[in-house]
């Protein structure tokens, strides 16, 4: 327990990210209303777009206008980082390595993730925050990937912290500051992507804690594992959430204690989206555990969140459940990479079409069931 | 009783369906098989794209190539008939008339329909099987819309046949038609859309029948009726599963007693696009019925169809558990007009796109879980 005391966050004696501005918006109400009002108008019998009507209002209030538009610059952005966890506890089907030649496989535009993101015409953005491999490895190909790295891999969270309390704040910061760049480079839509082996076992350990549950409901197989790699994991992710428990009510702490960098850049991405009133697309189980941490950074931060999909992870179903968003879709997937969030994209397109293009029943002379005979 | 007897099909006497070729042929399994292979050497985590994975071998099977290919030319066709039970029991919340004023809809763009099919690249195609106005209504817009109807509006099922065993043949006819010009026109998807005040009367009965449910258990609020409507609708149901249960072993007879011309349509045009090996995703609760229906007409035509989502109706439920299939979305649509399925879309292009172009371990470089140091 001395580590957590150790490293907690003492804003009176460093910067850390109270400088930073996390005041959240609240989406645009009255635009919310009126889409309301305008799927009432619209050929179709009430209701039967189902979610795509509540969705749409959505959509325009993060927007600020009724009726919503398409969005035209969807922007990926994933954050890759390795966990000491993976080597030392063991907890991963997967090397290490294979962090690093998947961040050249987005680079070279090879992964589900770029696959996914041409389909529905997003900006794939990489970002090496804790990548356990020399620099080097990107010089062939993008080297300004690596160029931000807040440290080279993490500590193993079942038995020391992950990174220190300074390390956290910068992590948090490179999130902000890539919130805040993708505003400036006028994208409409956010989707936070992971990448990193070993990194369900601190979104589990992340997610116990601030939804309080044990360490056996929130922890999956991730890529795959087999039964005694789980029982690894579990103890794993029991004893980090031991570890993490005296910093559960300091965002910066408990990022420090048993998160990641990477984690951490993705909290401080998503509260700093909300504070610029970017709407998120949430993705699978590390999406959602750095939700969970980014709305104790930034109070209200989930009314500008949608969550795409339900990982088979049972740490995402917790986090969910605790976030209190529904996912649009459920299709088994357990990939990462932003991937579950992409495939959800069409669906808030079709909630936008057909709220905006949709003919009313006044326009095409068709009769509502009030003017019945 | 004697109603059913005296429109029972007799395919010694008549030209009936059985000159149409309604013989199915297997999708392609050495294309199914080559592509669980390559998912297996993709650059994620085994099974890590969940339901896309199989998906994408089903895609490859009906287009029998390995990679699949991506859809380019989905097809909508919406058949629009009107149901006597609506007028007749006051089955529904909207006035007979609003089918043929949603037909103009349809034919000037301003549907949900045309909106998602817009969204998908999707072709709109609208037939006027048996809708309740005068053909003359559609002169200022397309009257070849109109041009095929098999007669008009038909028999209220809860007491009388919906039409002749010649009506019904006509329409499979029509339907099987339809599914030669999608594949003589190049389509190489096709989404069955329906519209018609009162079709999910017919439906439920229908579904009723061939899945052995009561009347209780396939009864839905359609476009939202209030809970006197409801109880109509389900006594109109009761009576006409009563009617129907003679004709239950004969597809011509059942859709005569029960159906409708367009219900009978889609039902042809189902079976004749699996014969022609052409891929469906199914919609909502009438083309689920009509599924039901087309796999009599044509044994294993299911092996070419994909549920597109799963609709509010109680029916549409049933019907996609007898039918063995497991529906892509489920987002609360009760819409109609094919809406469901292509929303859809999207999905099938994305398990088809990540299969085709992913990297696979060996080109990226990517270590796999059998090489972990």
């Amino acid at each position: 327990m001395t580590d957590a005391v150790e490293t907690q966050h003492d804003a009176k004696t460093e910067p850390g990210i109270d400088p930073i501005p996390w005041a959240v918006p609240a989406p645009d109400a009255a635009a919310f209303t009126a889409t309301i009002a305008r799927q009432a108008t619209l050929t179709k019998p009430a209701g039967a777009l189902g979610r795509l009507e509540p969705l749409s209002a959505w959509i325009a209030a993060v927007q600020g206008t009724c009726p919503p538009r398409p969005f035209t610059r969807p922007l990926l952005v994933i954050l890759a980082g390795d966990h000491g966890v993976a080597r030392a506890a063991g907890t991963s089907a997967y090397p290490p390595e294979v962090t690093a030649q998947m961040v050249v496989n987005f680079v070279t535009g090879g992964a589900g993730a770029n696959v996914l993101a041409r389909q529905v015409g997003a900006t794939v953005r990489v970002v090496d925050v804790s990548v356990d491999a020399d620099p080097g490895y990107l010089d062939a190909f993008d080297p300004r990937v690596a160029s931000r790295r807040v440290r080279r891999s993490c500590g193993s969270v079942d038995r020391e912290p992950a990174m220190t309390v300074a390390e956290a704040v910068a992590s948090i910061r490179l999130g902000a500051d890539l919130a805040d760049e993708a505003r400036a480079d006028g994208a409409d839509l956010l989707v936070p992507g992971d990448m990193g082996i070993g990194n369900t076992t601190a979104a589990a350990a992340l997610t116990g804690l601030l939804t309080g549950r044990a360490a056996d409901d929130v922890t999956g197989r991730g890529t795959g594992i087999d039964d005694a790699t789980l029982a690894r994991k579990r103890a794993a992710v029991a004893q980090a959430i031991d570890r993490g428990r005296p910093a559960v009510d300091d965002p910066v702490a408990l990022l420090a204690e048993v998160g990641s960098p990477d984690i951490a850049a993705m909290s401080g991405m998503l509260a700093r989206a909300a504070a610029l009133g970017l709407p998120v697309v949430l993705d699978g189980v590390i999406s959602c555990a750095a939700a969970l941490v980014s709305r104790r950074i930034a109070p209200g931060a989930d009314a500008w969140w949608v969550a795409g999909h339900r990982s088979t992870e049972p740490a995402a179903t917790e986090a969910l459940a605790a976030l209190g968003l529904d996912p649009l879709l459920d299709l088994g997937l357990r990939l990462g990479e932003g991937s579950g969030a992409l495939v959800a994209v069409p669906v808030l397109q079709a909630a936008s079409a057909t709220c905006r293009e949709m003919s009313t029943f006044a326009d095409a002379g068709v009769s509502d069931r009030d003017q019945g005979d």
